[in-house]
């Protein structure tokens, strides 16, 4: 059905294989900073109305691989689509975040959450094939979802917010409503995500957004728990192919003792996480994705070349024995990249990323 | 000049002096969550009305002393006076966060920067003077200033961020004008507290709020190098009694390691940082407060004394031995009070915090 990858490095390096270059991909890298995508958004209304459409979704899913020699491609889709299903009314107005229109905040509503009907997410999975077919093999594809918690903060919230202070009033006073939006989050999360690598995701990463403005207890308890109930339904292989499972959580460096015992393939770290000593401490079990500060973009092409040397420096000598797995390192950044950066910046970045990390394997 | 301490438990705890319960108070503990302070600052028409009047900064910072029987005081005033009486103009738009007039965007805005003249802050210190002989030896009275990290942020941005793009762009685009600006931040931040410690204040805190944002490098270079700077020019003491320095990183509890190397006797924590796994990184250093979240604060009574004796407990049992220095804790929340708290909630924490650290002691 799909053309066979002829660049696997992405999946070798999620699978702790040696590689011959590090690979990178940049979360939001089918973003605002791209002029070919705010040309496609414009023609497309909207925010969902780009979307929802399976030949927007993969013409903007395509455009930063025609510039730039990434080696990955990501859905384009937004975290919060499986609680738009949950029939809570998913939108973006103009120049703001996501919005619902009936957030979750009280017993009935919560009583309502059900694992959704994944027809009404028959978008996605056809983007999803979609995009498959139009990379006709060139990199593999990640499929995402927003984790548990961080879907929960949204519906419970309604939208974005600086202090988190209605989720958290539930959570501490309602912990029971709680557990039980995040049960019924879970289970959507990991059938959505199923149905992604059904339809041809050849990875899926779990966004927790959110999980870094929980409290140390609270966030083993309605953060990790969740996103492990997720990945422990999850498939381990597709087609013949073992799929990998990415999970980030912004803000979670402080956790990585807690979070190197997920069952997963791959931690994503923030720019606040020294990459060398993450390493140090989640040892041989996964392998590391980040972690450029995406404000770096912003500097001049030998800072950037600088900054990205570090980041690979910091992660340290690449394992390059083929005959068996080691560390490995997917180059990113800690974030999303930023709608103000110059698109020249990323070329720039992909490169130093490739040659460098050449370099680095070949002077031990 | 003062009358003298009657309660020296938050003193004592700064020294790692045994105390006979577990000192309390709260960032932000004047402030818009008390109607009687909502009042006063109707009156004085604005924030900056509010903290430049000698007579209303003293009212609102005893004000919450009326209600609860907190171990300290903590001036009212703003992190960003320095910046202010450089020239920057700042001013607090109704609703909306801290703004400068004139932001610092380019090298001639950084040469201009100079130490501002101290007598334009004197409002602040006379503050300091008022504040402490209005509390005639109840509690001491604490003083601050906002990091020259979290100073560099504001006087960049020109206002809060989401992203501190511009002052990121700056500190990789131009890491010279960055740190000539933090040196110069720096030393200003250093007089203030020195005049405020000679105005009255019996210790200082120094609020990082924004070091948090940084990468791990980039923030022992521009964020607890000028935090350093700071400390290495306190006064040690004042009058007779030692002046401890309390320092505030938020989002710091990555870097407990390079924190614990500070020149400090207080080092505060936000609410993501087990307390008990910081006690035993930092050792017997430096004492440690905080770090219950704020947001504990919106569940009912027993839900709070549940939360706050397991901040207690995560601590660990409180040194006892009069005779010598051991490990001590300060009660705050890891961040400021919510403006939405309800004012009852703050008399069931104090009251659950000496209660329980009472009991603590007596059964060890």
């Amino acid at each position: 059905m799909f053309a066979p990858l002829q660049n696997d490095t992405f999946l070798r390096a999620c699978l702790r294989q040696a590689t011959e270059h590090t690979p990178v991909w940049l979360m939001r890298q089918a973003g605002r900073y791209l002029p070919e995508y705010r040309a496609t958004r414009a023609r497309a209304g909207s925010f969902m109305g780009l979307a929802t459409n399976v030949d927007y979704a993969t013409e903007v899913t395509l455009q930063p691989l025609e510039r730039y020699p990434l080696d990955a491609a990501i859905l384009f889709s937004d975290i919060l689509t499986v609680p738009d299903a949950m029939g809570l009314g998913l939108s973006f107005a103009l120049g703001e975040g996501p919005r619902f229109a009936t957030p979750v905040r009280d017993e009935a509503a919560v009583a309502r959450l059900q694992v959704p009907d994944l027809n009404k997410l028959k978008y996605v999975f056809d983007a999803v094939t979609s995009i498959r077919k139009a990379l006709n093999g060139r990199v593999p594809l990640i499929g995402f979802s927003g984790s548990p918690w961080t879907l929960a903060c949204y519906m419970v919230e309604g939208a974005g917010s600086d202090d988190y202070r209605l989720v958290k009033t539930m959570l501490y006073q309602r912990p029971d409503l709680m557990h039980q939006m995040l049960a019924v989050n879970a289970d959507a999360v990991a059938a959505y995500l199923n149905a992604q690598i059904e339809a041809g995701a050849q990875a899926v990463m779990i966004f927790d957004s959110w999980g870094g403005v929980l409290a140390d207890e609270a966030f083993h308890q309605f953060s990790l728990a969740y996103t492990q109930r997720v990945l422990a339904q999850l498939k381990r292989e597709h087609g013949g192919a073992t799929i990998p499972r990415l999970v980030f959580t912004k803000g979670g460096g402080l956790w990585l003792d807690a979070m190197r015992q997920l069952d997963c393939e791959v931690l994503g770290l923030d720019w606040t996480v020294n990459l060398g000593q993450a390493r140090a401490r989640v040892g041989d079990r996964m392998a590391l994705q980040g972690n450029l500060d995406p404000n770096v973009l912003f500097a001049n092409p030998a800072q950037i070349e600088a900054e990205v040397a570090k980041v690979l420096q910091s992660f340290g000598a690449p394992h390059t024995d083929r005959t068996k797995t080691g560390p490995t390192h997917i180059f990113n950044l800690g974030h999303g990249i930023s709608q103000h950066t110059p698109p020249e910046s990323v070329q720039v970045l992909v490169r130093a990323v490739h040659e460098h990390s050449r370099q680095m394997r070949q002077t031990p």
